[in-house]
């Protein structure tokens, strides 16, 4: 139903334009009683709805009803699976159907540059395509039940670390191609209700204040059609936002918020004009809220649960599994060892802490396979809220690690050590927990670690267990998704969506997170993850992309539709894959471009393709991938677009980013005509390298030679030299250099035929 | 004599004042004849004089007067030795004198950023500390003779890819820290005559024309009272350059240049009294060189090329020495292979390269320690001016190989592979000579590898030999210095002044490494060298500092002269070292600092004080250092100076960087206020922090706590997320999260109180 905005807002006061605004409290939305608009309600997500009991408390951080707990971001993204997050979002939309909400605050689209992060759990990826990817179909599926979504958090806060007042300084390249790319792709394929902005600053200005980010670039360059909610309390100057293009600040800021933009107003600083389009900005989306409600909606937790159960075992990535340690027999006699077994980790801490509908009890799951509870022995083997060994527990431990077949050793980050709100200072495990993976391993080498957290950890202690299984934060129905990987009941599928380092200073970002005081520069610049260890031949721990399965793939036939194309054709990749194995299982298969030769700064290869496929023992199947101009471009700062360099590009298909089993390369033609202008400072070099001032120049060296006539004695060796010295020559050198054979006014001359070549060039 | 220059100035006409500013020619500064100011001339260096035959070639590479070739800079370098520099220096101007040069042109002190930098021979390290004490001591030894210098090239050209047009983006604390450092320790020490700009931009503005780095910082900061020449042919606009600071234009540029100073002053653009300042400047030195000059000097060229061979022996670094392979016994047969022993690399190419009055024969002197040519054979190996292996000769080199003692194998880098004018693209050996390593050393287990190259190889085959003596490029008397060394008539006593990485990959720069078009971007900022493999954890393949000895030094009694001090005294500190061998050696110890804990980001250690101690066997010293507020210090950009943060210091005592001996720890108390303002962005936790405001910020959190009352029942694992919460929200965030308790005005009012707590406290 279109409405009537203009009219609408017309029949506002200017206090009650301000305050539509700001919120009406910590959750709702204003609305205006005596015009009929309705106040909404939002709700912390993204992996569950957290609807707060009212008036809890002023951070609203406690006491949320009852929701489904679904697998959080970092887990969902090792999927891979566009269409899996889909359904977690259309379970999300049901729930805040049945629970009154018209807005789910996330997804989260922020890239992982570093594992410090605390709120990395909540991210999905250190690459952008596959974040925004996993971004969009989150959105596609919690829209698609008329419930509004908001991606979060724009942009470049990638750190907790004194988040609120920190300044992400990033080049605009490094922007383009990483941090902003990961939201670009969300939001033209499936244009999120709502953006929020982040707390920090970018690039010398609050993320609430940026109009570059907010309206240059979100909504007219990417063309966003809804609002711009600021992070809880990201205001700084409220009519400086609005300006900039955030429309509603949130929470409520009693008054304050409003009344700056009433007088910002009155006195003529802000133009009425742009409150108007702001508050018809919001007041599309409450609409649309409004229009797409469903009456008296409830939805099957059950059913939830189940959904929860199948996206956790698809999250879950089997990192080492030697001599097969995994599946295991369902009859055997199983030790399973840690706290987090009895207390699971299954979700961060912070605002997108739910309060789960049920909980998986694991032991309980494991027990059910084996249909036995008596051949599972259980011991705690350490305490989580603290580092500190217990003999006794540890002892313990290996006692019943020792009395059975295999021993299933469940540890990871405690609650206290990653969160939203903080960083962590380093990689590790708790030492009572690496203690005891030494321990455990001594007496039993038929070790399996299940891994609960949120962010990679250091491995010292990899060579003691036979098989990891990372199941990251599984939601609530982890323990049923560990017990159908352990046993075989599901095949692991799950692939990293980002690099496990073997210790932090490997990480690209390692010399300056998170900063000095409130500022913290990118000065990795593009080489964030993957893109930097390949590029610095750093070998990771598990590199991003890498997955292990209870079955094998093999790839074959890799066919390109052309060897030779435009830059703004599309290129069509096909390859076989074929399940080799005995048992049936998923594959992603990983597509990577690398530019072979690039005068710009180029990382080896990024990701710019993947899918998954489903197949039976002996099955094969065909993967088609479509690649456009963006998947061969970079960001070029001086063109300030995309820009593709003319020569061969490497397609290469990989089991992971260092898995690369096919490779083909393809000849891209760049259709952009980056106009030259010749000036004093123009190198000879390339002059002579554009076929439209070659001429010119070869006459000039030749009259006026700066190489002089001498080849002395000892000319040895200065061939090269000489060669790199008039190549790297400007051409205002060559007054000082050709012995008194060119003045600035012949210099002047020159640049005048040089710059009528470069344009008739330019022309054809 | 001190001479009435504003009266001779006042003489002139501007056209006279504007032609004092260019050169004459290549190599000579413009006289006045009717004034009586001669003209005097200027000359490459800086490890031999390169004085030009007349009119030879515009560039001015070929065909100078014989001189002695000493070692180039990243040799002597190695011998960490400010005496034996400064002898060399001394040598260098009684050679000056003796030609009727006022000037040499030299020493570079220019920042080893990346392996690849073409110039690298001529440069001393990559630690700024001992970079500008080479150099002043370099300066001090040329110019105790009455001839001056040119230090250069001023500042941050550290590459050669397009060194005329390429800009250097380096912060500012990166500049001050580094690559600046290095210029000015030499320039306080030493008051080099003149200064040589560079050919590269920094940060926007070419070397030539940037008044920041010629006006402000190194004549007003520094109290540089010479003069600063340009690099040749390195202006860009001349009257800009003068304005900047940049006095003197070589070479000519036939009246371009003073013709636009003229037009300049008489358009208004450029005042006259700072083309005044600037004859005044070159005057003085004119006049200093005239004053100085020492008619009918002459030299002993045979003692000069006996200091060359004693430099030489200084500047080498034995790297390996596997079972004592060194020295070799005078009795043994021994196969000397490799063309670079009959045709040695012993300078660098470019600028630099001179024409030596003499040049070992390092076969004929290897024979002559041997007492016999009989037991000396010779293969040729490979040859240099190609990659590629010729089957013959290395079918040659083994049959003598095996039919020896001990191989020495002459390897390195030919004349094509490095020089000015051009960087490398790798560090590789050419590939033949790799596999004459391993095919020697597959016959041969006994083999020594002696390298002759200016910068770094990567060395894939050091496995393959038992030593390997780093020779680098050692002047004209190469081969007795290495004969002397093989042998053990000496004791090699150099140490590595760079870091030789395992592969390129490895270097801080290589990312980034030489830029993309005409911006190089310096984003491993101050983490140069040693700097990043050590804060990096990345293992070098040498690192820096390293050097082994045929002798054994132990190291005891480190004592510091107070375990607490302020920023504006001085420590002392003492160790003493003790020959525990069998021979008479020098060793180089080294002292770096490293701050325990440091808001700054800083590296874990810094080199701030460097001894070399000559003991017999058996022979114990104590060496002392001095450290000051610059050894503790980092750059801080919001203060524009220096700044000790109190706190503990680490003193390290170490043989290399890598291998620390001995430490101790002393308190550094701060003089610098850093005098602090609270504004709306403050952060809760900063203010709590600071004494000055503490109680303020505890009754508002008192009074309007923004955590609210609620401890619902999911609370477990937020404590630490909210104490973190509530530690980054600036004040203006109270506003949203007091809930309604706090309002605009208030904040102001809580502003002007902390603000007075903070005035106070500064005050006191």
């Amino acid at each position: 139903m279109e409405r009537d905005w203009i009219r609408l807002i017309s029949r506002m006061t200017l206090e009650e334009k301000a305050g539509m605004c700001s919120g009406l409290d910590f959750w709702r939305l204003k609305g205006i009683e005596r015009l009929g608009i309705p106040s909404v309600m939002v709700t912390d997500g993204p992996h569950g709805l957290r609807k707060q009991k009212e008036g809890a408390d002023h951070l609203g951080l406690f006491d949320s009803v009852p929701a489904t707990c679904f697998p959080s971001a970092a887990g969902v993204a090792a999927s891979w699976d566009r269409e899996l997050i889909e359904q977690m979002g259309q379970a999300l939309g049901e729930e805040c159907q049945a629970e009154d909400v018209a807005i789910l605050l996330g997804p989260g689209a922020n890239i992982k540059r570093s594992p410090l992060c605390g709120r990395n759990f909540e991210y999905f990826s250190e690459d952008p395509y596959l974040s925004s990817e996993m971004a969009a179909h989150h959105i596609l599926g919690v829209q698609s039940q008329g419930v509004g979504t908001s991606l979060k958090h724009f942009a470049a806060n990638n750190q907790e670390h004194r988040r609120m007042t920190s300044d992400s300084v990033v080049d605009e390249r490094t922007l383009r191609e990483i941090y902003l790319a990961s939201f670009e792709g969300a939001v033209k394929k499936a244009q999120p209700w709502t953006v929020m902005c982040a707390y920090n600053k970018v690039n010398g200005t609050f993320a609430s204040e940026n109009e570059y980010l907010l309206t240059d670039i979100l909504k007219e360059e990417w063309g966003h059609e809804g609002f711009v909610v600021s992070d809880w309390g990201a205001v700084n100057e409220r009519a400086d936002g609005l300006a900039a293009g955030l429309e509603l600040e949130m929470p409520s800021s009693g008054g304050a918020g409003d009344r700056k933009i009433v007088e910002a107003v009155r006195a003529g600083l802000l133009p009425e004009e742009k409150l108007d389009r702001a508050v018809e900005r919001i007041l599309r989306i409450i609409y649309k809220a409004v229009d797409n409600k469903k009456p008296n909606a409830t939805y099957d937790s059950e059913a939830h649960h189940r959904l929860a159960r199948a996206i956790a075992r698809e999250s879950m990535v089997l990192l080492k599994n030697e001599d097969n340690l995994l599946p295991l027999s369902k009859d055997s006699r199983i030790a399973v060892i840690g706290a987090l077994a009895a207390t699971p980790r299954f979700q961060g801490g912070g605002s997108s802490h739910i309060k789960p509908a049920k909980l998986d009890d694991i032991r309980e799951e494991i027990a059910k396979k084996t249909g036995s509870e008596a051949r599972i022995l259980y011991a705690q083997g350490y305490n989580l809220d603290s580092d500190e060994s217990d003999a006794r527990q540890v002892r313990e431990a290996i006692r019943i690690a020792s009395e059975s077949d295999v021993a299933v050793l469940f540890v990871g980050l405690p609650d206290r050590c990653e969160s939203e709100g903080y960083d962590r200072t380093h990689l590790r495990l708790p030492a009572n927990q690496i203690e005891l993976i030494q321990a455990i391993a001594a007496e039993q080498p038929n070790l399996a670690v299940v891994l609960s957290n949120g962010s990679p950890v250091e491995m010292p202690w990899i060579g003691s267990a036979k098989a990891v299984l990372e199941a990251y934060l599984g939601g609530q129905a982890l323990g049923g998704a560990i017990a159908d990987l352990l046993f075989g009941d599901a095949n692991p599928c799950g692939k990293l969506a980002e690099t496990f380092p073997k210790r932090l200073e490997d990480n690209p970002s390692s010399l300056f997170y998170f900063g000095e005081g409130d500022r913290a520069e990118y000065r990795e610049g593009i080489f964030v993850g993957y893109r930097y260890y390949d590029t610095k031949k750093i070998e990771p721990l598990f590199p991003f992309g890498h997955g292990l399965s209870y079955t094998t793939f093999e790839y074959a036939e890799l066919s390109i539709s052309k060897k030779e194309m435009r830059d703004d054709e599309t290129l069509d990749v096909q390859v076989t894959v074929k399940n080799t194995g005995d048992r049936a299982g998923k594959e992603i298969v990983q597509l990577y471009v690398g530019d072979v030769e690039s005068t710009a700064i180029r990382p080896v290869k990024e990701l710019k393709g993947f899918a998954k496929a489903e197949l039976a023992p002996g099955e094969r199947k065909t993967v088609t991938f479509s690649l456009d101009k963006r998947s061969f471009a970079y960001y070029d700062v001086e063109l300030n677009d995309w820009r593709v360099e003319t020569g061969e590009f490497e397609i290469m298909i990989g089991k992971s980013s260092r898995d690369i089993v096919l490779t083909d390369t393809v000849r891209v033609e760049s259709t952009t005509t980056a106009w030259k202008k010749a000036t004093r400072n123009s190198t000879v070099g390339d002059l002579l390298a554009d076929p439209a001032t070659r001429p010119i120049m070869a006459r000039i060296l030749k009259e006026g030679n700066p190489l002089g006539g001498g080849s002395g004695e000892d000319a040895e060796g200065f061939a090269d030299m000489m060669e790199a010295i008039v190549k790297y020559m400007p051409l205002r050198a060559l007054i000082s250099f050709g012995g008194g054979s060119m003045s600035e006014e012949q210099l002047d001359r020159i640049l005048e035929q040089l710059n009528e070549e470069l344009t008739r060039g330019n022309g054809e």
